[in-house]
């Protein structure tokens, strides 16, 4: 019998998760009786995105809701501990959705990915739950099927240091446009222009209204919005947006912790502009875009066209604090939880 | 020369335009002197749609505002009365766009045409304005490529009752699509449900929220929303809306006239249910349809397999109340001015 310290679920919120009330770590006892095809992972990594806020609810959606009194799950990589599938042998490394925990049974080896050579590649493991993983894979498909990006024109994107939004831009500048972005501190904004080579960026919370920002970075107006926030943010877009612009509704992680949204009132531009918004779950896209994506971010990573960067928090013990932190935007990169040592 | 009654546009509004301050029935000297390829129209029949609102307003869009002090135009239908241009003899019926009075002098006979066999035809003329005019190609066209309907989906259409609505959904019956719509009056509410055999139909009056009265009349929610007003209407059909739902942004008329629009609190749905809001106008999909619209609907027509309800006005001197009357949603049909007999 092991202790295994585990994220889990104790009631629904309404606002922002408070550590303690809604959520909570603890060490459950760790029973390990593994039926025919079940493995036993040793987790490695952990990734915190803003759909799991999502699942704090208690309503149907593309994705079951959390569990109350049970360990969260979402997106991890690890270690096959013990194993009784031969797809899947001990000392494997594999990507998928495991618990918020240290260890995890997944029956039947459900839905997880052996990751052949991890060990041994240049691309650290953690790059497969961000670049190479689902925020890689929703920034690529939804560009590319939604976008219908030109060279030439102009994209602006939201949280545009975070986990999809640093590739969408970088995507967005190897296919020849100019790329705007916007996001909550100045080192963010730097980052963006100094090492992400953006056109222009702001800080949303300074300079004015976000709006008047827009203006300036973006003063012949935006083609495509990459939408991750919502709120006043999507109103400023539609507001400066070109005739015929798209608007790829990947989040809009404003609105997620509040009981009173905001209330977009400028949508007659979809009329008049004859704007098309779209929201897509990255599933959607998966069999369309997969091949293209492996081969085209893969090599890019190996070849540092692209840069990644991550915000990693090392052990479960801390992993609440900074799954919060990263629902307001505290985070500098991809949030990721590092829960132990390969 | 000859007095030539017309609606003269004077001023700005920033509501709802208010007669002899925004706009006003003059009788203006006619003047014809005509140049090469000009024509002279004696107008029939005069289109008030909803678009003509955002002609009222100075800033760039997709169709030039209305000038100070001159003559409103819109879509007519008109006689040939003088003519210097070969394909338009005299005594022809055209259709195109005209003035909003009661003879027009059309440079070049710019953007008419000509409606042969007009006046031996069973279908009235007035019907180029509907069914077979504009409104007519923007619910056939916007159906099919926006809303890509499937056999067995439920549809919701706003301001059902009018111009576009009553075309949407009888043709969403010919598709196999359970139509739902709603209307601000018991008499249209009536009409749609037992002259159009929608399957459900509501007075957004009354009987509670909007909200409540689409949950009832669409328990299964809905996969198509035939948008036309904007504001609570979209709200509701937003929580409503299946996975996938497709929202065709035909207009927004309770928002044209109004400095506080209604702000849309439920966007988050566009990213969890993946639904497309597609804004567009009709001349977008013009080349794509008009082949098959123009037999389809003329077919349908002739056969009464469709039905097609106006609100005619009588004479230029009413015109503007009855324009009026449209924003506010009190025409019963498409919303149509007879100028002068044939």
């Amino acid at each position: 019998m092991v202790q295994n310290k585990s994220a889990v679920f104790l009631k629904y919120p309404t606002e922002y998760p408070v550590i303690g009330e809604h959520i909570e770590i603890q060490a459950k006892e760790l029973t390990v009786d593994l039926k025919d095809k079940d493995v036993l992972l040793r987790n490695l990594y952990f990734s915190l995105d803003p759909y799991m806020r999502g699942r704090m609810r208690n309503v149907k959606s593309y994705i079951p809701g959390f569990q109350i009194g049970e360990a969260m799950s979402g997106y991890g990589i690890a270690e096959v501990k013990e194993s009784k599938n031969d797809a899947y042998p001990v000392g494997s490394i594999v990507s998928g959705f495991t618990g918020w925990q240290e260890y995890s049974v997944i029956p039947g080896a459900n839905g997880l990915r052996v990751l052949p050579g991890a060990r041994e590649s240049p691309i650290p493991l953690s790059a497969h739950l961000g670049a190479l993983g689902m925020p890689g894979m929703t920034a690529y498909s939804s560009l590319k099927i939604i976008g219908q990006p030109k060279a030439g024109e102009t994209i602006f994107i939201s949280a545009a240091a975070g986990a999809v939004g640093q590739l969408v831009g970088q995507m967005a500048k190897k296919l020849g446009l100019r790329v705007v972005g916007s996001a909550g501190s100045d080192d963010k904004v730097d980052h963006l222009i100094n090492e992400l080579k953006f056109d222009a960026a702001f800080n949303y919370k300074k300079n004015g209204t976000i709006l008047e920002n827009l203006k300036r970075a973006a003063p012949e107006g935006i083609d495509i919005y990459y939408e991750n926030v919502g709120g006043e943010t999507l109103e400023a877009a539609l507001e400066v947006m070109n005739n015929h612009g798209r608007v790829i509704a990947c989040g809009m992680i404003s609105q997620y912790n509040t009981q009173q949204p905001y209330g977009i009132r400028n949508l007659h531009h979809v009329v008049s502009k004859r704007i098309t918004i779209r929201g897509f779950i990255v599933s959607d896209f998966v069999e369309e875009c997969s091949a293209d994506f492996a081969k085209d971010v893969g090599s890019w990573l190996v070849r540092k066209e692209i840069i990644y960067k991550e915000d990693v928090t090392e052990g479960i013990d801390a992993s609440l604090e900074a799954f919060i932190g990263m629902l307001n935007g505290k985070n500098f990169g991809k949030a990721v939880v590092k829960v132990a040592d390969l």
